[in-house]
This record gives C-alpha cells, sequence and structure tokens, in this order.
C-alpha cells in the first residue's frame, strides 16, 4: 500500500512565535502511463503521459485518464493493467502503470499531442472546446431522467470529508467521489490534483463495468472546470456537484449537453447553474 | 479590455428554497500559443500550447508560459508578442497569441513534447523530476540572502486579496503576485488556473526585464505543488508562500535548491516547510 502522506520538519511561527514539530504533507510523485498496443508492424509499446499524482489506485487513475481521453472506450478495450517499474529510491512506490490494451484496439495516441499542437486557422474559442466534444461522440443528456433529492445533494459533502482520511492528515489532497441518488458514495478517492482525483474515480467506474453512469453523480471538493465537466460527460453522468465555484465553460458545456451542474455547494446550500430539472423536492 | 467574469442566471437554494436571481461565474476560455522562430529553411510558425484561461494579460501568460518551460530564456528572445485571431464568437475575445522569437534564438519544441512522451527505462520518481530541474540550468538559492520578515510575510495575503476584484465577485479565481521585501505588491494577476496566474506574473516579471527576481517573493492562492515551486525556481525568486498545503515533492524541490516554502499563511500564523533562514524576527 502506497503511503500518501509524508512526514515533514517544519517550523510553525503563530502570532511571531516560532515552534519547531513534525507534519505531514500529502504525497506528490510522477506517474508514468505506459500503453502497449496492435500496430500493422506487430505490437508497440509507448509512454503517453506523465503526471504528477499521489500514490494509490494507480490502475483506476490510468484507465480513467485513457477513458477520458478517448484512448479507449469500454473496459474491455484493456487487457490487462499493472503496475511496475522498479521502487523509486526515494519513496520505494512504483511509479509506471502499464496498459496492454487487446489487439483489436485501435488507437490514435496522436489525440494526446492535438491538445498541444492543434491548428485551427480560426483560432480557439469555447464553441470549438464544445464542437470537440461532439466529434468524439459526447451525447446530449436530454433524455437522462436520473434526478436528485436537495437534501440528498445536501448530505454528500459531509459524506465525502468523512472518507477523506489523508486530508484531514495533510490538509493537501482534493477528493473526488461518484455518488447515487439516495446520496451514498459508490467510491472515493483522492490526490493532490482534482483531475487525479476524478480519473481515478472514473477509472474505478470503468474497471468495474459501471460506465456509462447514467445514475450517478460526481463531486469534487475543489472548483468546477471546463475539463472537469468534460470528464462527467464523458463518463455518461448527468450531474457534477462542486464545493466551489464553476468557471463559465463549464456552465456552457453542462447546458450544451443537458447536464446538471452544482456549484457552491456546502451546508445546507447550493447554487444550480444548469440542469435545474435534476434537482427535486 | 477582456472581461472576466460572465453573467449566468441560477437557481440559489437554501435550507431547501429555492429563488432564481442573476449570479456571476469566472470567464474559462481556451488560449492558443503561437511561436514564430527561426529554422535551417527559414522561417516556422508552430502552435505549441492551448490552456484553458481567464482572458486578461494574454501577453504575460504566453511569455511566462515560454519562460517556465525553458523554450526562452531572456525577454531579449521575444522580438515581438502580440493578441490576434478573430473575434471569438461568442464572446468577443480575441484567443490567440503569437510570439515572434529573434532570429538568432534555437528553440526545442520538442521540449514542450517530452512531457508526454518521456523514455526512461528505470522509470520516473522524485529524484527523476529534480535531476530535470538541474538540466535545464536551474541553481540552487544558497547564495540568496534576501529576508523576509514575519510581520510583512503575514501582511501578504490581505493585500492579495484586496487586488482581487473578480474573485470577490465570482469566487472562482485563483491569485498570484510578487511581493518585496517590504511586503509590497509588484504585480497581482487572477485566473481559473492556478499556473496560469503564476505563468501571469512571471511573464509580467519577466517582459518588464525583471527576471531573474532575485529580491521577490511569489505568493499564490492555492496550494503549494512541485511544478508551481518549480517556476518559482526557474525565476530566480528565493520564496514560495501558499495559503494552503504544500505537496512532498515542493518540499523536496524546496530543499534541495535553498529556496524559502511556506505554507498555511493564513491570519498570523504560517509554517515554514523549508529555507527558514530567509524568515527573520
Amino acid at each position: 500500500m502506497a503511503s500518501s502522506s509524508y512526514a515533514v520538519d517544519i517550523s510553525k511561527v503563530t502570532s511571531g512565535r516560532q515552534a519547531s514539530l513534525q507534519d505531514s504533507v500529502a504525497v506528490e510523485e510522477p506517474l508514468e502511463i505506459r500503453v502497449a498496443y496492435s500496430t500493422p508492424d506487430g505490437r508497440a509499446t509507448r509512454s503517453v503521459s506523465v503526471t504528477m499524482r499521489t500514490p494509490g489506485n494507480d490502475t483506476e487513475l490510468a484507465a480513467g485518464f485513457l477513458y477520458g481521453e478517448s484512448i479507449i472506450h469500454k473496459a474491455d478495450d484493456i487487457a490487462s493493467i499493472e503496475v511496475c517499474g522498479p521502487p523509486a529510491p526515494d519513496s520505494g512506490n512504483h511509479n509506471v502503470v502499464r496498459v496492454e490494451l487487446r489487439a483489436n484496439v485501435e488507437v490514435d495516441l496522436g489525440r494526446l499531442q492535438r491538445h498541444f499542437y492543434t491548428t485551427s486557422s480560426c483560432g480557439v474559442c469555447g464553441k470549438t472546446s464544445l464542437d470537440a466534444l461532439r466529434a468524439i461522440g459526447v451525447d446530449s443528456l436530454s433524455a437522462n431522467n436520473t434526478s436528485f433529492k436537495t437534501g440528498t445533494l445536501i448530505s454528500v459533502p459531509d459524506r465525502l470529508r468523512a472518507e477523506q482520511a489523508t486530508f484531514e492528515e495533510t490538509g493537501g489532497l482534493h477528493a473526488a467521489a461518484a455518488f447515487d441518488d439516495r446520496g451514498e458514495l459508490v467510491v472515493t478517492m483522492e490526490d493532490v490534483g482534482r483531475h487525479n482525483a476524478v480519473d481515478k474515480v472514473i477509472g474505478f467506474l470503468l474497471l468495474q463495468g459501471r460506465l456509462p453512469a447514467a445514475e450517478l453523480g460526481l463531486m469534487v471538493s475543489g472548483r468546477a472546470s471546463f475539463e472537469l465537466m468534460q470528464k462527467t460527460l464523458v463518463a455518461g453522468m448527468p450531474l457534477l456537484a462542486a464545493v466551489s465555484a464553476p468557471s463559465s465553460l463549464a456552465v456552457q458545456l453542462a447546458n450544451e449537453f443537458d447536464a446538471t451542474l452544482v456549484g457552491f455547494l456546502r451546508g445546507d446550500k447550493f447554487n444550480i447553474y444548469a440542469g435545474e430539472q435534476r434537482i427535486t423536492e
């Protein structure tokens, strides 16, 4: 079991007085994701991502990342997935995940690169980003009838916090969870990176054969950006709820695909930015 | 002047009661950064990044991004920098920045790609990440004698908040600032992305000819990750202070390069995770 907190010696300064003590910080370490796949000439292995993450649930992270980037489309695209590489000298963690894809899976790794090297004669704008999602087959949720009661929604942040063991210790981790219409948490994940926490949740659901998750909501501890709304939609989930503020493009994206977006979910309050019809009572 | 907030119609739910009202969210839109440079065959232009950012200070963002990625090394590497592209149909913002590099600047755009396609026979670990920084010429700050008084440090978050106009309105923006040893803010920037806010600050300093900024500290509104500590070091700044928690790799990086790392800077309290010698009184 990888450790997700790390002991450090600190000086704590309070009202000008200084004290030495030992504290814990959240572990951040690079994870390399390698994909093995078929080419016309045989099998090839390629390193597709190095992400800074908190060790733990690395196979879910890799699966969720590949799914969110539309490199894979279903759990069955994966033949095997394993943590490998030698133990890192400083932590003992294994920081490579190797994902073996089935022989019949066609992969377009160029997709990852296009995030960086785009060619867009007319420049980019919010609309370009929404169109890109349609192009990878993300559908409108207008026919999705899942609903969540107000009382259920406001119970989720407390349930999430109760599961956040390392956050309590370090104050340094984001959390994400999938929950059902009774507010039960199906899975909770933590990570120094918000996107990683979400990838771990979605990877878990994928590997359990539960995607698309048309009856689950996604809760995140921070803000709701375009990218998190995108991951929610790609997973087929009808609702994203965030403890903090959404961005303009997250709101536009939710409206465009008839998803529900809730922000500032704290105490007995929240704001509905899109898809009000799914919130009842 | 690009607008950094966006009006949306929301439902506000409080103790089960629902009210319709208009609210503001932080604008998030893609920015494409294009670099024009010399090749053996003449000039070439390449799109090197599409980042989701809050419009405003886009030239500083582009300059800071290229500097932080070590594509450029000084302000004089830039011949011109301009916002271009047609206005986006939805917002009217111009979402392309074109950076013209001087003829004598040798660029290694492969560097950007290597973030994604690494080849590391032994896997990756924290140490690999630290070594990578040495390789791009980041030096130890052991000879840097800048110091900050406790009273000065604890004044910075309030000064930063006073400058955060859009945060007040939307609750959705991160802020970053460079400050001197009297606590004066040299520059403050906001963005939906933490890294963008820091890139804007560093880009501003670069374009003003103030890098390396051996006498300035960097303050960020969120957490201190490896990547933010890295940007601090590349800019030659001796101190990173964060409102929230640091990660393990940020602490290790600060120790390795003799930088000062402060976390949980709130009210009259803060924690020193590395480089205590620069905090006086």
